[in-house]
């Protein structure tokens, strides 16, 4: 299947929305061609300072296209948009609604934040739309719509899951950016934010560039990949002289305290590898939200827990602890499930609120 | 209320017991004086890299003497349990129960770490006692016997609470040191470990070490103090240009992501106070024990959560923040409480292993 764009009413082309986070912008737009918009020439620009493997992230194909920017670098993303003259293809819709000027959509706090910079330096407005109505309606829209885009990570295998639409609601959708939102989904436009927690995707990022000298977010996470979190976490067995503790259902590998071994007088900050101290980062906090995620779907007993959001960018480890997370507080009952596009959740959401005609118009049969 | 030791069954004196976790050695031993153990001269040695303020940590008085170590530093302990001869204290329970050899009752992993180690240097045996076991028998025995120990903590006032003993169970024990163990607690030796979280005491000293130059939990719990935590944390304000977002019930000085704002490319960790890193690092964490609390509180209908370990250690800011993580997630549904000893339950647990008479026999009416 492949996703068209909402067909505009002139041939001007089409849409931009933005959803403008505290650390990431994103956007998504489409445009007439069916080329994927010299995306190779783009992306350096795009992902500046932000990653250098965007590259190989998802795209729907066709006629929609993704983008992202670090928040503080938002010039390079005015600069994008002007460059691709994105601000003038929203207008025919405010036209035909009567509007006097050029709005774009756009949600986050960024919308707020940054309207008057929109203004200024390419005279448009910034139509403001709902962090979760756009979170739960991309959510939904994806969910409904794109086939495969959910799926299980289990023993380091993605699976994807066929969603029945009748079978979908309610369930617990986690938008994990700089901080992490959960909320309850029932239905179309049916939710309600039910909990969240500030141990997020920016603590992952800002704690990581205080302990390590790592760049960007995407280095940090690749460090991971080589750390051993053992040698900064105290585990059962280090308090129990290598033992377990099973009468409370404890091994002697389960961590007893993140970062616990870091009391040792005998190392300084500059003693541990930074892909160490990066593993038990982001052991820690993909852990620690999987098991607030899980204590909310229980809760209001809902069985699937959807996580999205930049701060998961497909990466194995933080998917592989959010699944083990999920399954050990929940002795098995409870599944986490992972976006293939993640990251766009709300983006997409802004994008579809130019449309008053619901997702099934946006969809067209793939060739 | 005065409370006595348990009456040994011969003169050669009383026990002692300790509970020895990943970081910290507890000791609660009894004594025939009821002077109180000429502890100003004790105190700079039983708190040796622990604390410099530990002499105004509440005693319960009379003959019932609390002290504690770093784990680290087992070798002071051993010499102190060594000069004042309480390994020799406990035998006459044992010969009385034909046991061969001296014993001390040990709780927390390190009695199963440290047993050769108390052998070789003192030659006693440490009898060990499940964890659990000891923090909920010590907690009960608190809130059963001692008035005033449980105490609630708002807008920077404590205030003691007159626990019912036939309206106390059930209620959820969380206890918090280097990680956090979360109990449910029906009755007298009727509970269930039903959660825990790995980001505890522990947690805030390792990654505080890492973070600042302090040489001691204290010194970092002293710090924070004077921090400010909005100059390393993302507000919701930060991200939505000054604006609440009261939709979702999120003031601007909510926290949206903690450390949020160190993602910076500005600023490099010497950049920023230890002071503000220090709140920043407490009230995350405080926050998060609140929240896992109070969901594990709701899944069982608990009404009442009480903090104990030490972690807490009476420290203002980390009860005013636990008390309103707890009151904002619940919707002032449930309450935090504390205890006046939070750091001896589980010491205090094995201590009173020693006896099977139950709590009631070792308390007498004070003078």
């Amino acid at each position: 299947m492949e996703i068209a764009s909402p067909q505009p009413s002139t041939d001007e082309g089409s849409h931009l929305a933005l959803d403008i986070g505290g650390s990431l912008i994103k956007l998504v737009y489409s445009s007439n061609t069916s080329e994927p918009d010299d995306k190779g020439k783009q992306s350096s620009k795009e992902c500046s300072g932000v990653s250098n493997d965007s590259n190989d992230y998802p795209v729907l194909g066709g006629r929609l296209h993704f983008a992202k920017f670090e928040t503080s670098k938002i010039n390079d993303c005015l600069e994008f948009i002007s460059s691709k003259q994105l601000h003038r293809h929203g207008r025919w819709h405010h036209e035909a609604a009567g509007h006097d000027k050029d709005t774009i959509k756009a949600t986050g706090g960024g919308a707020y934040r940054f309207a008057d910079l929109f203004k200024e330096k390419l005279g448009v407005g910034l139509d403001k739309v709902d962090e979760m109505d756009c979170l739960v309606s991309g959510a939904n829209f994806l969910l409904n719509a794109v086939h495969p885009e959910a799926f299980t990570y289990i023993n380091g295998r993605e699976e994807y899951v066929q969603i029945d639409p009748n079978d979908l609601y309610p369930y617990l959708l986690v938008n994990i950016g700089s901080g992490v939102s959960m909320i309850k989904v029932d239905g179309v436009g049916k939710f309600e934010r039910v909990s969240g927690t500030s141990v997020g995707g920016g603590t992952f990022w800002g704690l990581g560039r205080l302990l390590t000298n790592c760049k960007s977010f995407d280095e940090l996470l690749e460090l991971s990949h080589n750390g051993n979190n053992r040698v900064i976490d105290m585990l059962v067995g280090d308090i129990y002289g290598g033992a377990d503790y099973m009468k409370i259902g404890l091994t002697s590998t389960t961590i007893a305290s993140s970062f616990g071994k870091a009391i040792s007088e005998n190392k300084e900050l500059g003693d541990y590898r930074p892909e160490d101290i990066s593993r038990s980062l982001l052991r820690m906090i993909s852990n620690n939200i999987g098991q607030i995620s899980y204590l909310n779907a229980l809760r209001f007993g809902l069985k699937r827990i959807f996580f999205g959001g930049f701060f998961i960018r497909g990466h194995a480890y933080t998917m592989d602890t959010i699944s083990v997370a999920v399954h050990f507080w929940s002795k098995g009952e409870a599944q986490a499930m992972f976006l293939k596009h993640e990251g766009f959740l709300g983006a997409l959401g802004a994008f579809m609120s130019y449309e008053t005609h619901g997702i099934d118009t946006i969809i067209t049969p793939s060739s």
